[in-house]
């Protein structure tokens, strides 16, 4: 079978390990940011990120290659961020080649000014009419691409296609779950970097006290879950799905580490958030989960009665810290507390 | 109010300082383990594990002092190992003393050769007659004691005494979360150790091959949650307390550190069974988990049909490392991606 793989970062480039390994031919694409990633590749050298050579057998192919890329394609494979979604599509179309399933590992929301925040995949199957499959569950992609045991979430509409995406990417060590709940899968994959900034607060509190917040940071969490279950639920999509791989396992990854965790922890040491975010920016970091924070926000803010925001205290708590400047610690605090 | 505490372990100390800091008249009862600790702490010194002083106020009691500590009592604290649940309640009813409400810090289950495995709980009520409340959640001993922001469960099918047992431990920064879900917060509080020695096989991997398996902890994560909820929908509690507090929570704080943990990261790290039991005991650690997967395994084992063995898949494996000497990693990863 053959799959293009578009976008050459660290998951795009990692989930090439296991298609390959399952003897497909695999393109991997890279766009125009990437170009410096497909020429060290080409040059035999590692992904400069992920520090791991690539298969051999992948196909590798630059910016100008994109019909290269998806002839005859059974699956395309999109790993790109959030933001770049549309252009990467919009290139796939003007191709004006029939677009087959879609597979999606971006983690996010798509959001553009003055329009509804939406999940990546509805935006996907609007754009192409393809079907669409979203992977959600944790997956670190120097895991991925070393073969070391995984286990992902599948999620589609379309049964079929799900299991032909399945069918190409399993191996012994990457395993795919999956499931009908494809909104639930996609707002807990973008949600999860909103509240492991909140869980992260209880390791900056430890380092500004020096003393341990294990109670904390283990109360956070499942209230970030529970809130989590109830938002998928409110949205349209299972609250099961948030107690799985896709929330309980993508949050127990994301707060173990990575840059959404660490802005909570400079907020928990007291930082302010203006200060914070202009120190991780400046590093070349984007923090997905302050902008989840908000479009998590704008989904629930106008809904009345059940399902609104009033249910949502750990993600008003967040929009305050992170939007209005409000005490971080103080502020969850009153959050979890005034459920007792 | 005055409140008895049976047991001057770490938890019992430790549930003197929200206690006393609301004003209560607390007695602080040591069993005839305890007499070095009851020692130490009227020496004015710290208590020799959790290394923090008392508060003054506490009343502190030796083993011959029991009717003391019970006189006029309201509240009747129970923070002794679930081993020793049986002797301190029959010192208790040799008093001839009525018995107030009793909160049961015991985290795990009464068993006896050739009875039926039960909730500590239960057990409580059938000795005393008495309205029982359990705790569970994330609760480091250390941290309570030190009055650090902690969020308890508390459970009990008596709202009355639930309603005054959190009046009298509650502060500012210890809370308690009420549920009428008894049996499952007793049922997550004992099998977490028992899943906890599951996840804690990732870190051992990672040691032995100097490779991460984040991906691989954060999976096993979630299916122990999943397979938790089950455990305790089948024996009559309801699941949603497994993904709260009680479970998700409790959880993740005992897969952070601990002794359950260790002994999952030794088999992770190829150490045979034996040996590596063998190793934590002569430290005088007593591996809870251990006893624990043997106990829940034997409470679903002999169900038929839903609700049976076979959804229990990493209980399964569990037992068939602890017992059996099943290869740890190879054991588990069977059980999970068994359910792709």
């Amino acid at each position: 079978m053959r799959v293009a793989v578009l976008g050459a970062g660290d998951m795009g480039t990692a989930i090439t390990a296991p298609i390959a390994a399952n003897g497909h031919d695999v393109r991997l694409w890279g766009t125009t940011h990437d170009e410096h990633i497909i020429a060290a590749l080409q040059a035999g050298q590692v992904h400069p990120r992920l520090q791991h050579p690539i298969d051999p057998a992948v196909n590798l192919l630059h910016a100008d290659q994109i019909e290269q890329a998806l002839a005859e394609a059974d699956l395309v494979v999109v790993a790109v961020s959030s933001g770049a979604i549309d252009i990467v599509l919009d290139l796939v179309l003007a191709t004006g080649m029939p677009v087959p399933p879609v597979l999606s590992l971006a983690k996010g929301l798509w959001h553009q000014p003055h329009e509804p925040v939406q999940v990546i995949g509805d935006r996907i199957q609007q754009m192409t009419g393809a079907p669409v499959i979203v992977v959600g569950g944790p997956a670190k992609a120097n895991e991925v691409a070393l073969h070391l045991p995984t286990v992902s979430v599948f999620a589609s509409d379309d049964a079929g296609a799900n299991q032909l995406a399945s069918d190409l990417l399993q191996t012994p060590m990457y395993r795919a779950q999956t499931t009908t709940d494809r909104i639930g899968v996609e707002l807990a994959a973008a949600m999860k970097n909103a509240y492991a900034i909140a869980v992260g607060v209880a390791t900056g509190l430890e380092a500004r006290l020096g003393l341990p917040h294990q109670n904390l940071k283990a109360a956070l969490f499942p209230f970030a879950i529970e809130e989590m279950a109830r938002l998928v639920h409110t949205l349209g999509g299972h609250p099961a799905t948030v107690f799985g791989l896709a929330g309980v396992g993508d949050l127990s990854v994301t707060v173990a580490a990575g840059r959404n965790r660490l802005l909570g922890e400079m907020l928990g040491r007291g930082q302010p958030v203006a200060d914070a975010l202009a120190a991780l920016v400046s590093t070349g970091m984007t923090i997905e989960g302050h902008a989840a924070a908000q479009h998590g926000y704008q989904m629930v803010r106008d809904i009345e009665g059940p399902g609104g925001i009033d249910e949502f205290p750990m993600l008003q708590a967040l929009h305050r810290i992170l939007f209005d400047g409000a005490p971080a610690f103080e502020t969850l605090w009153d959050a979890i507390s005034g459920q007792t």
